[in-house]
C-alpha cells in the first residue's frame, strides 16, 4: 500500500451551515485543495503549460461519503492516494480524518486536457513525466 | 416513470472558476437548492419541527457526474426524482439540463434525524405524512 | 429619485452558517447576482465583447452594512440603483429587504476594462450606449 | 504602531472566477479566516461560552478595497490589527499581501453578543479578560 499524501486544514466558520456542521458541498473544496497541494508537492500545477499548450484537469465525476460531521475549528487531515491512472484520466481517493476518526471518504476523477481558451477541451495522454510522479501514489501496484 | 420536479437556475459569475466554467463543487449547491425547492413544493422544510422535535436531514453521500460544462448566465433546469425511500433515508437523483443537453447527473442520500442542538443526531422513521408526499416522485414504483 | 431594479432571491441552506443566519460574505454574492440581473435586464453582460474586444468589470471596492439577519428560506428582495457613473467606473448601491424590513445595505464600485487574457486589465471610458442605459438608474440626477 | 497578527494562505482553485482571479467576495472569507486565526492565537474562539452563556460575534459591517488581483496558488499574507474597541464592538483592519504588494485592504466591525439559540442576539460589554488581550493590537494607543 502506498503512503498517502497528507494535508492539514482547519475548518473555517464560513464552511459551516445552520446545522452547526461543515456543509456537505464544502467537503469537495477540501478534497480539491488536497488534490492541488498533492500535485504541487510533485511539482505539478493544474494551471500549467505542457510543451507550450495550456493544460486543464476538468472533473468527470466526484463523490463523497459522510461518516461523521466536521465542526468549526476542527483540525482535519486529508489523505490523498491515486486509485487509477488511465490513458488520460486520474482517479483520486481521499480520506478526511479528525484525529483517529474518519469523517469522510471521497473520490474525484479528472481528465488531462488541452485547454485553449475558446476551444473545446480535448483529452490528451497523461505526459510520461507526470505519470511517473503519480505512480508511487497508486493505492495498489496492480491498479497501474 | 414519475414526472420530475423541475427548478430553473441561472449560473452566477461567482459560480465559475478560472477555467471559465462552473466549479464542480458548485453543482452540489445546485442539487441541494433543487432538493429544497422540491421539498418546499411539497410543504416540507428541511428546517422543521415534527411533533415538537426539530428535524434535520444530514447527508450520507453525494455524487455527481459531469457531462458538459455549464457557463456564466446559462439557464439551467434541474430535475429531481426520488430513487429510493428507506426506513429513514431518502436517495434523490438529479439531472442538470441546459436546453436539451444534460450537463450533469447527481445523487444525494440523506437521513431524517432528530436534531436537538447539543445532541447527537438520531435517525427516525420517515413520518408517514412526509413519505406519502414523496412516493409519487419515486423513479419506479418497484423502488418503493 | 429613480426606481430601483429589483431581484427576488430565496436564501439557500448552504448560505447559512452555524450561527443560523446567512454568512456575511454571502451577501456580496447576493449583491453581485442582483447587479448582473440588473445589467442583463438592460441587455448588458459583464462577459461581453465591445467592438471586438472582451470587456471585464473588476471590482475596486465593496462594502455592506448588516442591519438584521437573513435566515434559511427567507424570500429576499434586492434593490439596485446607481450612485455614481465616472469616466470608467460605476458605483452601485444595494438594499436587501425581507418584506418591509431592510436587512442589509451595500455598495460596489467596478471599473469597465478591456480584458484580454494574458494582459493587464486596462480601464476604458464607459461606452456611450451602455452609459445611456445606466443613467435612468442614477439615485439622483445631480449624481451624473 | 502595533505589530499585526499575520496569517498565510494559499489561493485555491475554487476561489477564482472566470476572470482568472480571486472572486471579490472570497476576500471576505480570507479576512474572516485571518480574524479567527488571530482570535485563536489569543485563546479566544468566536464559538465560546462566557460565564455559561454562549457568545457570538455577528458582523455589523464589512468592506474591502481591491488594489491588485490575487491568482490561483498565490501565497498570501493577511495582516490583522484592531482599529477600534468600543463598549461591545470591535473593528478590525486587514491587509492582504503577496510578497511586497498589497492586494487588498479590508475592515470588519463585529459586536460581542449573547447568542442563545431561539433568542434575539443581545450585545454585551466586551469581557475585560478578552479586551486585555486585544488592546496590544490596537493600531494606535489613542484609538482605545
Amino acid at each position: 500500500m502506498a503512503t498517502p499524501f497528507c494535508m492539514k486544514r482547519i475548518v473555517e466558520f464560513g464552511d459551516t451551515d445552520m446545522a452547526g456542521i461543515v456543509h456537505f458541498a464544502k467537503f469537495f473544496t477540501y478534497l480539491e485543495a488536497a488534490e492541488h497541494a498533492f500535485l504541487r508537492s510533485l511539482g505539478i500545477s493544474v494551471v500549467m503549460d505542457w510543451e507550450g499548450v495550456p493544460l486543464g484537469l476538468p472533473r468527470v465525476s466526484a463523490s463523497c461519503d459522510y461518516l461523521r460531521p466536521a465542526r468549526f475549528a476542527d483540525e482535519l487531515e486529508i489523505r490523498v492516494l491515486v486509485r487509477r491512472l488511465g490513458r488520460s484520466s486520474i482517479t483520486y481517493t481521499f480520506e478526511v480524518f479528525k484525529d483517529d476518526d474518519a469523517l469522510a471518504r471521497g473520490q474525484i476523477t479528472a481528465v488531462f486536457c488541452h485547454h485553449i481558451p475558446g476551444h473545446v477541451m480535448e483529452s490528451i495522454d497523461i505526459p510520461d513525466a507526470i505519470r511517473a510522479k503519480l505512480v508511487p501514489y497508486l493505492e495498489s501496484a496492480a491498479c497501474g
